[in-house]
């Protein structure tokens, strides 16, 4: 694997001096940093996602329970790269690769557009996964774009306005449904989702409504495992569990999820057994599934995709036979590398490098690995935990070294400013900025919907 | 018009105490001025709104264009009310009022409502109105809620994302449509919304494009009038047309719209010559139609509306008749009142204070008595006019005017910080910081969609 590979495929087609053509797929964080890290190569490189931002995943829940607005976690792409003469941005969902044509078609409002590459950068992330159960997704979101976290703030907010209406009805069971809330999975997502559901309840909206008592909320959040974080370890599973049910939060492990319909969630335990569970709002937060573009990958190459479509790539994060093609991020099946922003920042990088070093003829670099910079989750305000290194670590300043590291990690000083007041109100106050409720939340409307049968959709 | 009136209508299915019922429709600047101002009454209020946001309408323009998130200028009304313990606000759209029974239907989610008034105060406001070509809508969005303006800012932001890639394909006629902006009508929204589409082409999109080059992009600012802001007098038009014209904007007067499409819209001149605008995004900013509420309480009284819709009320602001029943703000014909805030907010005052004195025994009120505090709109940044008694200034002076009294005016410290923070961004820097689009502006999509017959919608 040599220059070689890559000369011969140098496009005469090109701009003037036929650079060297990089594609990168997706803007999430190992697209953009691959990008950003090939900032002085002489490439011409197209990044092509299928949204115009750059989305900070891990503070989505944020935005769900209204602390952030949504531009605070998604930059607009173009924006972060406007310096950046030698990219070209576009708008586009990647529909096909093609391997032997080496070239990328993208489509926007039923557009198509054929990009030639000469190295081509997939990350094009993971989806939700609902474990081949893809009807539950009509009743339980996911979480993983602003139009899911959206749609979660409509749900989680219209619960409580609906459940004052049917209090003054009087009709205590649409009370309880609506006033319950479960959320499948106790990752990270999971239990940021579960304590910032209990603050929303019992704090932020204590005093908001006349005839419901929304401290009184039921927060189930479910997993199928046998403790919360899981990949945190024991010790930090067990803190930030009980800190969970400090809070109110009801932890169930052992339960997987086997039905969910409009009213409701059915699990079994681990004797076989099958409650019911009664909800209008549930988040699902359980798994994720790598981008289709993997498998599109594997169908021309001698690669491999796992159950969770994941790409089997080389050490050096390139597709088996293919030197030209990367794959970064939760795309990849690597070492058992976590679905983590690091990873994907990490490879970003990387192949950045490594395509610098190939046009500058130097020889092979080192296979990719990972130096796990550690993890953290925050449970509630002021409680968190971490894991570096081989520190375990919970509470305060779990929670004040989550807060720096995640101010850092924000694009944009004006990000970073706007983000820390709307957490020192969401925080040290307990008030939530951004508590809009829009028509357009149609998704988060039709859940509620199915409770009224003649409901009339009012739209302009 | 005394207590009499309204002691004979307390309900005795009320609260211990049978406490005099006020129901209030909107929760706009009338219904919670009104609302607010009945804080210390011995009543029993009931807000009743379709949004769960008390909405900033003057700075919507804002979150079109991505300056302002939308929780800053539409706080949650039950927030803002959380502290008064005689209010209970409920979510939904009131589709009917008995004037007879003294009752107020409203809807939410299919789910019907009834609720008993001793007094109503309706202050349902204004939406848009096409002077009854309703077929516009489809192709030329207004300007009257939040979901216009995320609406707007996809489309805004969008219109520039499908230049680049139409530009990259080399159709040169789709990139001038989209490059072409239209706003009809040449009020204070329009005159803003023409300004700040001027300075997101001119100065925040300046480098963030390789294929197109948004400071070349038409805007055209459309009025049958014969002058720009004509209810501020002639010499502050002249300078307020001077300063778009200066960025830019193409200010066509004496120009009615005669149809709009999906490419471009159709303006006959005073002569009656009809000519034809190519553009995909079309603003429309030209009129209101007050709320329907008003035409079915005309339709059970003596009262009349005028042709846009607005009730012909008492000097009191009652409806003819009916001294219980009061309306406030846009929906209103009274005294050539305008359809600003300070008419809505000084009407639910009045109303409030009636009310009080109604309760307490004293005497007839004086008539309302609107206290013009002034108009003023802002062409761009450093820069606005204003009329404030005989007072007519323009430029910076009336931009820092128009700072400090919308600042002072928005609900809550927060916003006011953050809004300031954002306001120094988007002024001082050549950002914005609110600029995703999401999927859920489907209507902004299917208007950028229309290009693209082949088009799939890609959701969740």
């Amino acid at each position: 694997m040599s220059v070689s590979a890559l000369e011969q495929t140098t496009s005469p087609s090109g701009k003037a001096g036929g650079r060297h053509r990089v594609v990168v797929v997706g803007s999430g964080f190992g697209g953009l940093f691959a990008t950003r890290s090939l900032k002085r190569a002489d490439v011409d490189i197209t990044l092509i996602s299928r949204t115009t931002s750059h989305l900070f995943q891990p503070l989505l829940y944020q935005v769900a329970t209204g602390i952030l607005s949504e531009g605070e976690i998604a930059p607009a792409t173009r924006e972060i790269l406007r310096r950046q003469a030698n990219v070209t941005t576009v708008l586009g969902e990647v529909t096909q690769i093609d391997v032997a044509a080496r070239t990328v078609t993208s489509q926007s409002l039923g557009r198509r557009a054929v990009t030639p590459y000469d190295t081509l950068v997939v990350a094009a992330g993971a989806g939700q996964s609902y474990f081949g159960n893809d009807q539950f997704a009509k009743h339980a979101p996911g979480m993983k774009d602003i139009d899911d976290a959206l749609e979660l703030r409509g749900l989680i907010l219209g619960s409580f306005e609906q459940a004052e209406l049917a209090a003054i009805r009087g009709d205590k069971q649409e009370v309880a449904r609506l006033m319950s809330f479960v959320v499948v999975g106790a990752g990270p997502t999971g239990v940021e989702m579960a304590g910032q559901i209990a603050e929303l309840s019992r704090r932020t909206l204590k005093s908001d409504f006349r005839h419901i008592d929304p401290t009184m909320t039921t927060i189930t959040l479910l997993d199928a495992a046998s403790q919360v974080l899981s990949a945190f370890g024991d010790r930090l599973g067990v803190i930030a569990q009980r800190r969970l049910e400090k809070m109110g939060v009801d932890v169930q492990l052992g339960a997987k999820v086997v039905d969910v319909d409009a009213t409701g969630i059915e699990v079994q335990d681990r004797a076989g057994d099958v409650r019911r569970i009664e909800a209008i709002c549930k988040v699902w937060a359980a798994g994720v599934q790598a981008s289709p573009l993997g498998k599109a990958i594997a169908d021309q190459t001698d690669a491999q995709v796992d159950r969770a479509g994941r790409l089997q790539v080389e050490p050096d994060l390139t597709v088996p036979g293919h030197p030209e093609i990367f794959v970064v991020g939760d795309m990849i099946a690597l070492d058992n590398l976590p679905g983590v922003a690091q990873v994907a920042i990490q490879g970003g990088k990387y192949v950045a490098t490594t395509i610098k070093h190939r046009l500058a003829g130097s020889p092979a670099d080192k296979p990719f690995s990972y130096f796990d910079k550690g993890s953290m989750a925050t449970v509630s305000r002021f409680s968190a935990v971490a894991s570096v290194g081989k520190l375990r670590f919970g509470g305060f300043i779990a929670w004040v070294t989550w807060l720096v590291i995640h101010l850092f990690y924000l694009i944009g000083f004006k990000s970073r400013i706007t983000t820390l007041l709307h957490w020192g109100i969401s925080f040290l106050g307990r008030g939530r900025a951004e508590r809009v409720i829009t028509e357009q939340q149609v998704f988060a409307r039709a859940a509620i919907e199915r409770l009224g049968p003649d409901h009339q959709p009012h739209l302009p």
